[in-house]
């Protein structure tokens, strides 16, 4: 790799590479300027339980991802296998969020909250770190909204699954 | 909450809520002054495709996190289906890792490859933020090594599970 190429060497292997890498699903949302912004994620992680904190990774600094990460709050939705819909939808470019038919509200402090998602972790950022140029994310948890329970949601190769018994070792 | 509460009151929510999140399975390994190191992590997520970029967190200072939260390189092998004994034996306190019995070989730059593992993406560390008692990594992917292909595992509520067309929604 010269020091003017455009494209990695090892960008398709790497893409690949993660294509088999499974991954939670969530939707993070936080309250802008100009309204609500969310997006899905699969990078969110748990980074310490005493206390309560999780990371996960913004790939942009436009649009919602920059809202989101300049926001001081902001709530990480953990999916489930009834969700896989709206996942869809907070991973399209163009599509209405938070329109008339979506089903949320705001907490007391403005995050929007999407009902319907089996967990919603109200967090407060705590410390972002640049890579690349995609920002990870560290924020504490301040507050956990449970809802109706549901088998889990996993992003594997472009598809949504479930776990069950039927996929267990 | 006080300020000397030693537990935090989100810790079984907390607890709860990731135990519901799944997560790809990962061993990253490192060599330390003492030898090879090793631990299983379900922390990995891809920050950046260009340039390839991973992020992973290590809850620990001590021990294998602690030689790996030090190192300027580390490997970090991307688990299959095939691979979840691999995975407890490196979960397990006070395992044996690298022992005979264990095929694994030294990279050029002294890293413990793990053989029989789907991918491994041999890594620079490029940047540390603490979070909590944790530490978040974000490191650059230098080499790919590709093994046998496998049904990709995947960690959740404590027991590992495998994707397949059983499991697509």
């Amino acid at each position: 790799m010269t020091s003017t190429a455009v494209t990695h060497p090892l960008v398709d292997d790497f893409k690949d590479a993660f294509r088999g890498h499974p991954a939670g699903v969530a939707i993070i949302t936080a309250e802008g300027s100009e309204g609500p912004v969310g997006l899905t994620a699969s990078s969110v992680s748990s980074v310490s339980a005493v206390p309560p904190i999780v990371a996960f990774s913004l790939a942009s600094a436009q649009g919602s991802a920059g809202v989101i990460g300049a926001a001081e709050t902001v709530v990480v939705h953990l999916l489930g296998a009834d969700n896989a819909e709206l996942a869809a939808v907070f991973a399209s470019a163009g599509s209405e969020r938070f329109g008339p038919d979506r089903a949320w509200t705001r907490l007391p402090g403005g995050e929007p909250l999407l009902h319907g998602v089996p967990r919603a972790l109200v967090c407060r950022v705590m410390s972002r770190m640049q890579a690349g140029s995609s920002i990870l994310l560290a924020a504490g948890v301040e507050e956990i909204v449970t809802g109706p329970p549901a088998a889990p949601l996993v992003y594997h190769d472009r598809t949504f699954h479930h776990l069950g018994d039927h996929s267990a070792l």
